[in-house]
C-alpha cells in the first residue's frame, strides 16, 4: 500500500481499478523519399483522420459539457487547418525529400518552440495546442493507436502524468469513477472539466504515474487530496463508508435545492454562480442558484478570428436572461488582455500583462468594441433581470467614463425606438486594492461592488497567482485580505448599496463564516458548490459571526485567522 | 521660432547654439573575401580600439559620476571580451569568406534579434548594450569617426533621437549647457544622468531632431520640459531672465545646506537622500542630506559575473557609514529580481516579473546569499549609524523570518569575537499593499517603515510603471494611495515608531505638502532635491496642512486632490 498528497481538484471518492493513459510510442526514422508527393498525401490523409476525430470529440463535448469546453477542440482545428503550420511541412517534404512523419515533427518543434520561447501564457498555450494536435496525426502517420479514454468500458481510475483537454472530453462518467495526475492544479484545465463533470480527482501528485501499476486496485480521495494505491480491505472499507457519507451529503444538498438560503440565524444571503456561456445555466439552475454573479463575457469574443457581432451577443446574452427569468444576471463587460490575449485584436507584449493594458483599460480605449457589446446588453436587458458591472476599474474616472459610454448607448438605442430596461444597476468589480482603500467614494457613484478576489488577492500580495515560485502569498485569509473586504461591505451598506463576491473564495468553508460575519451580501460561485455552501450556511448564526470581526482584522496572519475560523466554526 | 513641449528631465535653463549629436553613416558593402585572416585581425584591431576607448569613457565616468554609472562601460567591455559573440563573428569571416563588417553586423543583429525578442526588459538592455557596442566598433572597421561628445569645445545645447550611455557620461559641464532628445522618460537612463551632472535636459520631445538645424539658438527649460528653437531676441531676454532666477534659487538653496530643515510652524522632518554606491555620499554632504534614506545594495552586484564577498560588501558598508559619521544610513537588502536580474544567478523566466520572484522572496529561499549580505552589515555597523531595511515585504512571517535569519547572525559573529553594533533598527520597505492595509500589525514588529511610493502605487492601481499603455493609471495623489500612506504613518506613531518614505514621491513639491500634513517623519529623494524641498519646507505649516487631511482623504480622484493642493499652498 502506497499513500500520495496532491490538490483536491474535484471532490468525492473513487475506488476502482488503475488505468494507466500512456502516450503511444510516437518514434519514427527519418528517411529519404523518391515520391514526395506520395509523403504530401499520407500528410493529408493523416490530417483529415484527426480532423474527423476532433470534430467527434467537439461534439461529444459540447453534449456533455456545453460550448465553452468544446472551444478548446476549435483552436485545435483551426490548428490542423492553418496553412501556417501545414504549408512548411509540405514544403519540407518537398524541398528535403524527407518523409512526412519528419517534416510534421521537425517543423511542429520549430514552432513549439518559437511560442514557447515567446514567455506569454497565450503563446504558450499555442504551443501546447500544436503539441496536442501533432501527436494525434503523428500516430494516424505511423499507423498507432492514439489513446481513446472514450473506449474505456469497464471501471476505472485513470492514472497520468496529465490529461490533456481532448482526454479530459472524452471521459465517460459511467466507467470513469475518478483521476489522478503527477502534474497539474487547482485552476489547471483538467481540474476545471473534472469539476463540471463531477468527476473525483486528485492532481498534481508528482509521481503518481511512477507508483500504480496497470490494474491494481487505486483509491482517489478528491475530498482530502489523498491517493492510495494497492489498500488493504480495511482501507477499502474505510473510504467506502466515505463514500457512502459522501453521497448521502450529496442527497443532502439536494434537498436544499428550491430552498431560499437561510443561516441558523435566519438571515438570508444570496448564492449565485459563476458561468460562462448560455450553456451553463442549466446547471446554475439544477444546483439551485439564486442568481448569476458573474457571466464572463469573454467567451464570445474568443477562440475566432474576429469580433462577435451585436447580433451574436444580443443572442448569447438574451438566453442567460430568459432562461434566468427574474433572477439576477450580472453580466461582467470585457476583461480581455493580460493573460487572456485575442490574435485578432493584434495587442502589444507586454513586460507584466497583469498590470497592463486589459479589461476596462482597454475598453475605454477601444470604445468601438465596447460600445457594441454596451448595445447589445442594454437591447437584452429587457428579457430578464440585468445587472453590468466593469471589470478592472482603478480609478473614480474610469467609472465615469464607462457609464457615460452606457449612458450615451441607451439613449441612442431609445431614439431608434429600440426597448431598453427603464432601471438597471451599473457596478463594478472590486479587484484593484485602489478601489477597496477607497470604497467608500466609489460607493456614492455605483449600484453594487462586486469583489473578485482572485485578482485583489495577487495585486494586494503583489504575487502572480499563476507563479509557482510566489504561491505561498496567494493567500485568501490573510488579515489584510479580509480588512479590504470589511472595507468594501462597510462602504456600501453605508450608501445603502449592495456588495458581493465572485471570485474562488466565495465558496471556500473557511472563508463563507468569515464572509459572513462581514456582512457580504452575495456569494458567487462554480454551480456545484452552491449546495454544499446552503448547507453550511444553514449552521452558521451571521450575528455570532459578526461578533468575531475585530478579532480577525486584527490578526497578524492567514494561519492565525485559519486556526481561529476552524475552531469557532467547529471545522477540522 | 518653434516651441516644443517634452518631459522635463532635469531642471534649469539652457541657451545656446544646437550641435546635432548624430550616428555616423556605417552603411557597409558585403564582400567575398580571399584572405580571411587579414579580416580577423581587421576584426581584433577594431575590438581592441574600441575597448581602449571604453576604458577612457569608463575611468571619465567614474570620476564625474562615480561607480554607479559607469557599470554600463564595464557591461559594454564585457560585451567585447564576450568569446559567445566574439567567436561566431570570426567564425562567420572563415565559414562564408566575408569581410569582416558583414561578419560584425549580420552576428550581432542575430544575436540584438534574439534578445530583443525575449520580452524581458534585462535581455532587451543586453540588446542596447551590443548594439551600442557594436556601432563603435563598425565604425573603427570603416574608419569614420564615431561621434565623441568629449570633443565639444564651445557652449552647446545637444540636440539627438536619444543619448546612449556612453555618450552622456562623456559630457562635460564646461561646454555641454544642456540636451534634448526625441525619445525618453523621466527615467531613462540619460534622465538620470542629467540629474545628476545638473544640466539642464527635456527628453521625449518626439521630434525636436527634425525642428532643429545645426548652429541655431535653441532654448531647453529643464524646469517646465519647454524647447524653443530659433527664439526672438526678446523669448531669449525672458528666459535669461528665468534662468537667473533659478541660479538666485540655487543659491537660496544652498544657504540652507546646513540648516536643520523646520516647517514654519517649528516642526522638524528628516530630509534624507537615496544613494546606490560610497562615491554618492559626497553629493548627499554637498547638498545638506540629514541621512542615507535608501541606500540601495543592488549595485554591489550587478555588472558582475559572480555574487560579491562579504570582503567586498563590508567595505562598502562601512565607507558609506563612516563618511556619513553620527547621520542615520537605511541599507535596504538585496532587492533583485523581478526587472533587475543577475546572469550568474540563472533565475527563471516569469510571465509577469513585478509579481515575481524578488527580493526578499528570493532571499529567504536563496539564504545562502542572504546571509553573507547580513553579516557584512552586522560587521559594519559598528562604524556608524546603521538601520536595516528588507524589501518586498507581504507577510509578518516573511519578515519575522528575515529577522531571524539576521540575529542569527549576529549571534555567530559574536561568538566568533567580531564586534557588531548593541542595538540595530530593523525595518522594512511598505510598497506591497497587503503591509500598509495592516500596517498596524507590522508596527508593533518593526522598528520603522520606509513607504516605497514606485512600487507601491504599482501595485495598488495594478498598473505596471514601465507601461506607457497604463501610465495614467501612474498616480501618486490618488485619495487611495494617499490613504494608505495615512495608514502607515498612524500605525507607526500609535506604536511610537517613526515612518519615511524613499520613492519619487518624497521629493515632489505637490507631494511634500501632503505627506507633512499627514505626518511623515522622513523624506528620502534624490541628493539634488534635498535642498528645493528644504525651502519648500520652511514656507508650510505642518498644523495647518494637518487640518486638511480629512477633506483630501474623502476626495474621490488625483486631479482633485491636486487641485486643493495647488490652491492652499499656492502653488500654480
Amino acid at each position: 500500500m502506497t499513500q500520495l498528497q496532491g490538490i483536491a481538484a474535484s471532490s468525492g471518492i473513487a475506488i476502482a481499478k488503475v488505468y494507466r493513459l500512456e502516450a503511444p510510442d510516437l518514434s519514427y526514422s527519418k528517411t529519404d523519399v523518391d515520391q514526395p508527393e506520395q509523403e504530401v498525401k499520407r500528410l493529408h490523409d493523416a490530417l483529415d483522420i484527426s480532423k474527423n476525430e476532433l470534430e467527434k470529440i467537439k461534439a461529444h463535448t459540447k453534449n456533455s459539457l456545453g460550448d465553452e469546453h468544446a472551444e478548446i477542440f476549435s483552436a485545435h482545428l483551426l490548428v490542423l487547418s492553418d496553412p501556417e503550420l501545414i504549408k512548411p511541412i509540405e514544403d519540407k517534404i518537398k524541398t528535403d525529400n524527407v518523409n512526412a512523419e519528419a517534416a510534421l515533427d521537425e517543423t511542429a518543434n520549430m514552432f513549439i518552440d518559437m511560442f514557447k520561447g515567446m514567455d506569454n501564457e497565450y503563446m504558450r498555450e499555442r504551443a501546447a495546442d500544436i503539441q496536442d494536435v501533432t501527436k494525434r496525426v503523428m500516430a494516424h502517420l505511423l499507423n498507432v493507436t492514439f489513446p481513446d479514454p472514450a473506449l474505456i468500458n469497464e471501471e476505472v481510475v485513470i492514472v497520468a502524468d496529465d490529461l490533456t483537454p481532448s482526454d479530459t472530453a472524452q471521459l465517460n462518467k459511467q466507467y470513469v469513477k475518478g483521476f489522478t495526475t503527477d502534474i497539474g492544479g487547482r485552476t489547471s484545465h483538467s481540474a476545471i472539466m473534472a469539476r463540471s463533470l463531477e468527476i473525483p480527482a486528485v492532481v498534481g501528485t508528482k509521481d503518481i504515474t511512477s507508483r500504480a501499476e496497470k490494474d491494481v486496485m487505486i483509491i482517489v480521495d478528491g475530498i482530502n487530496g489523498d491517493v492510495i494505491v494497492d489498500p488493504s480491505a480495511e482501507e477499502i472499507r474505510r473510504y467506502e463508508q466515505k463514500q457512502a457519507d459522501f453521497e448521502e451529503k450529496k442527497k443532502e444538498w439536494a434537498k436544499l435545492k428550491d430552498d431560499p438560503t437561510k443561516t441558523a440565524d435566519g438571515e438570508h444571503v444570496e448564492l449565485a454562480a459563476n458561468i460562462g456561456t448560455p450553456e451553463d445555466v442549466a446547471g446554475v439552475l439544477n444546483n439551485g442558484g439564486e442568481g448569476v454573479g458573474l457571466y464572463r463575457t469573454e467567451f464570445l469574443y474568443m477562440g475566432k478570428n474576429q469580433l462577435p457581432t451585436e447580433e451574436e451577443q444580443f443572442d448569447a446574452y438574451s438566453s442567460v436572461l430568459k432562461q434566468m427569468g427574474d433572477k439576477p444576471v450580472v453580466v461582467r463587460t470585457l476583461d480581455i488582455g493580460g493573460d487572456k490575449e485575442l490574435d485578432y485584436l493584434d495587442l502589444p507584449k507586454e513586460m507584466n500583462p497583469f498590470l497592463g493594458y486589459r479589461a476596462i483599460r482597454l475598453c475605454l480605449e477601444r470604445d468601438d468594441i465596447f460600445r457594441v457589446q454596451l448595445r447589445a446588453l442594454l437591447r437584452a436587458s429587457v428579457h430578464g433581470n440585468l445587472k453590468i458591472m466593469f471589470p478592472m476599474i482603478a480609478t473614480l474616472d474610469e467609472f465615469r467614463q464607462a457609464k457615460a459610454m452606457l449612458e450615451e448607448e441607451k439613449q441612442k438605442l431609445i431614439e431608434e425606438g429600440q426597448d431598453v430596461a427603464e432601471s438597471l444597476e451599473v457596478g463594478m468589480m472590486v479587484e484593484i486594492p485602489a478601489t477597496a482603500v477607497i470604497a467608500r467614494q466609489f460607493a456614492k457613484e455605483v449600484d453594487f461592488f462586486s469583489i473578485g478576489t482572485n485578482d485583489l488577492i495577487q495585486y494586494t500580495m503583489a504575487a502572480d497567482r499563476m507563479n509557482e515560485r510566489v504561491s505561498y502569498l496567494y493567500q485568501p485569509y490573510n488579515p489584510a485580505i479580509l480588512g479590504l473586504i470589511n472595507n468594501v461591505i462597510e462602504a456600501a451598506h453605508a450608501e445603502g448599496k449592495w456588495a458581493g463576491m465572485c471570485g474562488e473564495m466565495a465558496g471556500d468553508e473557511i472563508a463563507i463564516p468569515i464572509l459572513l460575519g462581514l456582512g457580504l451580501d452575495e456569494f458567487s460561485m462554480s454551480a456545484t458548490s452552491i449546495l454544499p455552501a446552503r448547507t453550511q450556511l444553514k449552521e452558521l448564526s451571521k450575528q455570532e459571526l459578526a461578533g468575531f470581526k475585530d478579532e480577525i482584522l486584527s490578526m497578524g496572519t492567514s494561519e492565525e485567522v485559519v486556526a481561529f475560523v476552524k475552531e469557532k466554526t467547529n471545522q477540522t
